[in-house]
């Protein structure tokens, strides 16, 4: 279709397209072969509702009875009783099991309604309408869905794969300065886990995607997603090589719930995550200083934090790391390098490696 | 193995094993198959923990780390805030990926902890130990988890198998007897929709089950769990075949809403519930008047009621019913009966009929 690139998720029934492109919020065209009832409730927040609802309302109306539902912005609001409202909601307007929700805004959004469509009357269809650099490249892709638990990220939620997701590269003209650069970590993490000559790239075009440049970020998120989409047709439930896609996220989730939900961006925490998974892998003679010190420095040049923040203290971390998803039976394992472009998902750490790691980043915080 | 029958639950990989028999609860050996990581965490009831939960967690104890956790007893407890606690006490516990959550209890413990372990950490294992007669041969097998919204029963929820299903007949010896037989309503609905011979057999046996006969038991708890794991294999998601399930669950879940939960108990809910449908069934010349009679006296002898209840008028079943999952955008579809024995998903009844019937039936009650 014009104007638009398309990728397939491919999971058998459950494939779906991502469609990238400008101006692709109000094709209706787009939305009609994928929604299959008549109910479609879009969910919302207080910030994207008054810049791109419209638009879709406009886009569905003409087929749909067309709802929606407007959350309060921020990561503090993806828990269980902002997800009661969105139960409550579907219940009053009797929407039933061929309905469709829309998710409309960020990875919060996205996530929070995705759950909501597993659990409403045991699972509803869902679209991803993502708007932000960060959902556009990572959570609108996968099938990923949840909330937070006050004592960790996304405790509770569901597998869930959406019909259709609409990347509407126009909507990243309205995000803020940082909320685009916690997206351009989640982009440089593609990178560093299986495609050293994207690394490449992006250390040629970092500056072009935070001057929001439309074919550097069209191509950026086409390639990100593309590499999301095939680790998860590999590994939906994530059993082996999608775990890859967590570099980063066990130390980022932890500095996130240290810190308090919403006082460091998702994707701020990825970037500092990325460095001490970085200087681990280093500290095990994997990744050379060189690699370590490239990595840094893409990160900088993107404005995003390289040291984790120095309010917290390595006992902090290590307990915050030990309730996250990825410790199992048998202790703690972690996605490092072994070089820009090949992660992998080990053990082969000590605590005491681990510790140092830690506490010469927080010295140097 | 001596003394236990077993049943499997035909999904592939997901495939799951129901022993049925006495004092099965302590037996170690049934478990210890099932249950793959360290962790187990007991969830059961006020009523039951006192009763049960050491055998249980005596047998497990050998391998596992085992933990328990006591909730209130009853449905309206089925609900977002008790789902919370079992959340609350899996964090603070450290629960990982590996562990196992252990349903101790009727349908309420059973669905709200499969939901739980099909949210935790997006989905981890559990093992039903149903101990009452309804659990035994309904909600513990096909892995329909779920809770409660104001606006309707089992609204939210998940579709998560477990991995194993213990149904000791022992228990049934603690049961009071309303509970016995809002149990054998479940039974009775077992023959209605396949199993005409088995309708029969009842007939010449319900005394025997309200009096704790242990073989009596024993056969109609195999006979329900054999019709029902064949139906769930066919129809894991409830696309087609399973809906027959739903006989008298319509009509049944408006009266325990309208009733408020824990009112009615579900099982007599439904007993109203299938007469209701065998009384629609009948004003459109499918059954005849003698089925609908054999139908009301064999639940009669049930001591289960046979009429809705008095307070409800037509207007606030209609309204309720129309909220429940089975009504999709083409408008509401009920499970009637062709006969005993043949149970269909129709929509072939007219609005008046419908209103008829319940007019009928609430101006005899």
């Amino acid at each position: 279709m014009a104007g638009v690139k398309t990728l397939t998720v491919e999971l058998g029934e459950r494939s779906y397209p991502i469609h990238i492109g400008r101006g692709l919020l109000e094709r209706a065209d787009l939305y009609r072969p994928r929604i299959r009832g008549r109910q479609v409730l879009v969910v919302t927040n207080t910030t994207v509702a008054p810049l791109y609802l419209e638009r879709v309302r406009n886009a569905l109306e003409a087929e749909h009875e067309v709802e929606s539902l407007v959350l309060p912005d921020g990561e503090e609001y993806k828990n269980l009783e902002t997800l009661e409202t969105i139960f409550d909601a579907l219940l009053e307007l009797r929407f039933n099991r061929r309905c469709t929700l829309a998710a409309l805004g960020g990875g919060v959004v996205g996530d929070i309604t995705g759950f909501a469509a597993a659990c409403f009357l045991r699972g509803v269809d869902f679209v991803q309408l993502p708007t932000t650099l960060l959902a556009q490249v990572d959570s609108s892709v996968g099938g990923k869905t949840g909330i937070n638990h006050p004592r960790g990220k996304n405790m509770i939620g569901a597998f869930h794969q959406p019909r259709l997701v609409i990347a509407d590269t126009d909507t990243l003209n309205t995000l803020d300065d940082r909320q685009l650069a916690a997206g351009v970590a989640e982009v440089i993490k593609y990178g560093l886990i299986r495609d050293a000559a994207f690394f490449e790239w992006l250390e040629d075009h970092v500056e072009a995607l935070l001057a929001r440049d439309p074919e550097a970020l069209a191509h950026a998120i086409e390639v990100s997603c593309r590499t999301k989409a095939a680790i998860v047709a590999e590994d939906e439930r994530e059993a082996g090589t999608r775990a890859l896609l967590n570099l980063g996220h066990t130390f980022g989730h932890a500095i996130e719930t240290g810190m308090g939900y919403g006082n460091w961006l998702h994707g701020e925490a990825v970037a500092a995550g990325m460095v001490l998974a970085a200087r681990l892998s280093e500290r095990l003679g994997w990744l050379d200083a060189a690699g370590v010190e490239r990595i840094v420095r893409l990160l900088q040049r993107a404005r995003l934090p390289t040291e984790p923040p120095g309010e917290m203290g390595v006992e902090d971390f290590l307990s915050l790391m030990a309730v996250d998803k990825k410790v199992v039976d048998s202790g703690l394992r972690l996605v490092l390098l072994r070089r820009i472009g090949e992660a992998v998902l080990t053990q082969d750490f000590t605590p005491e490696q681990l510790t140092a790691t830690l506490s010469e980043a927080l010295a140097a915080a």
